[in-house]
């Protein structure tokens, strides 16, 4: 198999450019696994920091050189989480949603990678002043939580434009080769996917959201703050989240204030049907990049697919011809 | 000079997949036939179908060969502007915003091609089994008019997928030719651009606006409703328009129903500053490409640039190197 060597690939010394996004509950060591052995590099999702949870997922990753992800802001009252993680030795520590600038230092000393991810080119200059070695741009197409902010295709060359020789990752409503093939004429380095995993045979998402993820197209989906309100933990501003619509989100987006009145009602009535396995009203996180995925596979699978169609898209003129 | 040929170039008969997105009172004749002349095709921006306005732009693009777009819902009550321009026999018709199914059989009897423009999946596919030509897929980066929906990098391969033969052009968030490169990776035959051109010279924006855009950064726009409440006239559900932030935004963006209460105060104090030309009251439409954008040029440099660096990407493989 051929395959596409970039600034990224070098730096973190991975045979494809093909990022595993962290996802708490749903990115853990055997995922995180599977797409290294395949050659792209898996972050184990470590969420808000719950150590049990972590290490049994790093021990799951068994030997396989993967990073570790962590919600920024969460994490600000147990920061010991990230020397937990580093004493693993990761490849990188991926923080995203918050202030990273506390923890440069430990990660670096560790000699360890840091990725930071960010949804506005403010940030990533930011970012990259205080030392980050990746920089993930975020679109407001990805799933799960992010900002409402920019697109990745507008976001993605302008922080390549701010970045110098510092390797920027598309992320953001890319599920397939040709979206790994669009980041590249960007100016991107490679690309980072959640999404698509959800709908990999590791993920820990249990079957029924799988198979939501898989039927669901990207007209469906919305970015809300609605939807963690009613299953909480809620997030503080200005971070929301994408996930398919839900019930509560029809009733109640644009109209926060009038749910803040409502919020104990509406969360009972989630948690009860959360108990049910409703899923019209079950939170699935979920970009817009769902109507390009049609089955559950192997997350090997997914990485070798997305690198196989990104090639053919770049090398074989198939939409046009240079003449 | 190289050139990208593409199912667009060929069904609209053109030497570069590049589109100017016909913007009512900016994109006039001169522009128009400036794109067109440049090799890609320039589309008059026939707004809300003003008829006088209309005949001395489509005037003023000579003997160019140019399209006609319009907005949709605003022609509804004066249907017969869609003969005026077709008494021209341009190019194609452009509708956007509405139910353009009452104009389609006119303008096949006139044999002229129906471009329209789309902001979801499921209006694409509405659009492509009545009879579009080309699609445009319009994500919610783009500047002006469109709607809170979806991603450009997501929205252009899942229409793909459903369009069959039928040529699909991306729009929103693409100023540049890295943009064009990433949209025919995403299976795109073409872009159609507006905020580029929006610092064109032959645009026909004042200088003071065409200044804002090169000065200001894409995390500075969003897109909102409260541009036309307290501009006017309003627009109905689902559109919304993309805009630098104005104070009027950060004031009532998210809070629509108090403005409504506001709205005389509001409007008043829009018409005075407008009249005063504070660039930091008026509405000055544009996409998130405005980080892309540094220097206003004529028209047929935007063209020529954009194919160029384009053809740079896709040919020199500047981000990846397939080994």
């Amino acid at each position: 198999m051929s395959r596409l060597e970039t600034r990224l690939t070098k730096l973190l010394d991975i045979e494809h450019p093909v990022l595993l996004a962290p996802m708490g509950n749903n990115s853990g060591g055997a995922m995180a696994s599977a797409v290294t052995e395949a050659g792209g590099l898996g972050i184990v999702g470590g969420g808000a920091g719950n150590r049990e949870q972590l290490e049994t997922e790093l021990g799951r990753a068994g030997n396989s050189r993967v990073g570790v992800g962590f919600i920024t802001w969460a994490i600000a009252d147990k920061p010991e989480i990230v020397s937990v993680a580093l004493e693993r030795q990761p490849v990188a520590v991926f923080l995203s949603f918050g202030d990273h600038t506390p923890y440069v230092d430990e990660i670096k000393r560790a000699g360890v990678l840091l990725i930071c991810q960010v949804q506005t080119v403010e940030q990533a200059i930011t970012a990259i002043g205080s030392g980050a070695d990746i920089i993930i741009a975020q679109g407001q197409e990805a799933g799960g939580h992010g900002m409402t902010a920019r697109g990745t295709i507008s976001l993605v060359p302008a922080i390549v434009d701010r970045a110098g020789e510092v390797p920027v990752v598309a992320a953001g409503g890319i599920a397939d080769g040709r979206g790994l093939a669009a980041a590249l004429m960007l100016g991107a380095s490679g690309v980072l996917m959640g999404t698509r995993f959800c709908a990999a045979e590791e993920a820990l998402w249990q079957p029924d959201m799988k198979a939501r993820i898989v039927e669901a197209n990207g007209d469906e989906t919305i970015r809300s703050s609605v939807f963690d309100m009613v299953r909480g933990p809620e997030w503080p501003a200005p971070y929301d989240g994408r996930a398919v619509s839900i019930d509560a989100v029809e009733r109640w987006h644009g109209n926060e204030l009038a749910l803040r009145e409502n919020l104990e009602v509406e969360r009972a009535a989630y948690a009860e049907a959360d108990k049910r396995g409703d899923m019209g009203t079950k939170v699935v996180w979920a970009g817009e990049g769902v109507d390009l995925i049609h089955e559950v596979q192997p997350a090997g699978d997914i990485v070798a697919q997305t690198v196989s169609e990104a090639i053919a898209m770049l090398t074989d003129e198939k939409t046009y011809s240079l003449v």
